[in-house]
């Protein structure tokens, strides 16, 4: 497998880039690694290591995206920046897949414009899978469509089910959708709508999910448009981080809490562990014609290297093909249905 | 000032809301409680205390609504629910405020048919003040408008900002767009509307707000529409819950823990008093023509005497009228607005 990875993207761009892509050709076989970007920057970092210079080669680009530009126009000009040159691999078919912990934006655009979508689904959507306390869970879509159709969700379910059981080895996951009311008739009209599709589709759906319950990790796949997705993922993001700030005043403000804190340090340290986000990968944005992996702004090596790591299993479980096959199908009930109407 | 309450709502009735009642005519001067309910249950727990019996009275009501009733059903067909006799008490200006722990569906849908909106107001809203790290914020609306026109989003904020200045003596304060990016342009067709609209509104806008800042309680008033309201609540609840759950597992899983956990315990404490939701009394709900204020389902009665000290602000600062004179005067400036486009 031959992966193309953004070598400027990201807050430790691109030193912790080139240091997760050659731990992962050390730890696993038979992949090849392009990685795009300031081709003086980034032989300077990998001259730092010792590895098997067949396996990763670097291609110039000498502009960089910046996460404050408007992501269309970006895509559109910087034809000779790190991100477009790597979504350029996958498209001339050089590259299986890419990984940018870039600008969001633009990754979007960049996959949609230049990649491309896989025949019959209409709007890809950005998965990420999250620590969930009793297992981990995929919210789709992120942040990728602020304004959705129900078969737009419907098709999102799809999308995370395949992904849950080709990558994560759940046996038929179960799809929730997130509303804010447990009964059928609760929500506004997408969630209402989308709920008789979901419920027809033939997927193991358990109904509406409260975002109450969502951190619990009992649902594997949520679906949800792109502007609920955006808030409860920042929500889960914001209020952990709140929490920990306030908890941790409180143990350095007193000498009990100190010696407290300090015996509950391996306590937290599992809490971190458990929910460090980067023992997942990135986020699949599910629905384009290539392995594309939205790692995190922030990623070091690690997150990295497991963000490879998931583009491996992701070509070798053939998730692409099973999303196309998966989607005639259930276009081909779609129209058998609307046939049987008229 | 006369405060009606529901004496049979609430996961906790008739006995807490009873407590709180008692507790609250002691505490506060020149107020009087109906309390509506069954008769027998409430007079049972009334005779517990001592109290001014000159300042309680209660309205006999045989009937409650549960909260999972189809909440319009409820309040059409259940005349003789605690909830909708308290409601009339209001309607009939034999009650200057309402509050009930019962269904907040029922609750609403109550509010808006028996009390009434204010005119101007085109969708009172749920305002529920949240503790945040910094300071309160309040989230509006979070659940009574699951679609919502910018207009309404416009209004909250007016509402919101009286709340603000009256009840919890803040100056000028700060109001927020939630959405799920900063830039003006972000979001949906709803928040890219609304956003032109604060800008114009003379309120102290301070743009688009991120879920991921919103627990830091940075700013406000924070407006949005019910389902992203509701999506918010939910998830800061959730998270919170989840995150206090694993850590109670991790604490109690090792001795060292243990120890670790008896010496945070003032810390602990110091953080579930500082997200104590009792603490704030309950939601008002803004835009009826009357004070109606939701306490939360699990009220003790702390919690209630609580949310009676709420209505008794509510109704000295006159917020109903200042409600009425600045939806006049905003909509004076829309119609003249109007006027110059034509």
């Amino acid at each position: 497998m031959i992966i193309a990875v953004d070598g400027m993207g990201g807050d430790f761009a691109p030193s912790e880039v080139v240091l997760g892509c050659v731990e992962a050709i050390k730890e696993f076989n038979d992949i090849k690694i392009i990685i795009t970007g300031n081709e003086e920057l980034i032989l300077k970092e990998l001259h730092k290591y010792k590895y098997d210079t067949n396996k990763i080669s670097v291609i110039d680009a000498k502009e960089v995206i910046d996460p404050n530009e408007p992501p269309v126009m970006a895509i559109r000009r910087k034809k000779d920046s790190s991100l477009v040159k790597a979504l350029n691999l996958v498209k001339q078919k050089e590259a299986h897949g890419i990984i940018s912990a870039g600008s969001t934006g633009a990754f979007m655009a960049g996959a949609l414009f230049i990649v491309g979508r896989i025949k019959g689904i209409d709007r890809p959507a950005l998965a990420p899978v999250m620590p969930g306390k009793n297992a981990p869970f995929m919210v789709i879509d992120v942040g990728a469509n602020a304004e959705c159709k129900p078969k737009n969700l419907l098709q999102f379910a799809l999308m995370g089910k395949i992904y849950f059981e080709k990558i994560l080895k759940v046996e038929n996951p179960s799809v929730g959708l997130i509303n804010i009311g447990t009964e059928e008739e609760k929500g506004n009209e997408l969630t209402k709508a989308t709920y008789s599709l979901l419920k027809e589709s033939g997927l193991n759906f358990v109904g509406n999910i409260e975002p109450r319950e969502i951190p619990k990790g009992d649902v594997n796949v949520l679906v949800c448009d792109g502007f609920t997705g955006n808030t409860v993922l920042k929500m889960f993001e914001g209020t952990a981080a709140t929490l920990f700030d306030v908890l941790k005043d409180e143990i350095t403000g007193s000498t009990l809490g100190k010696v407290g804190g300090l015996l509950l340090k391996p306590a937290f340290k599992n809490i971190k562990k458990k929910f460090n986000y980067k023992e997942y990968g990135g986020a699949a944005f599910l629905g384009v014609d290539g392995i594309c992996v939205k790692a995190h702004g922030s990623s070091d090596s690690l997150a990295f290297k497991n963000a490879i790591k998931q583009c491996i299993i992701f070509h070798n479980n053939n998730i692409l093909n099973n999303i196309k096959e998966e989607i005639i199908k259930s276009n081909h009930i779609q129209n058998i249905d609307a046939m049987d109407i008229i």
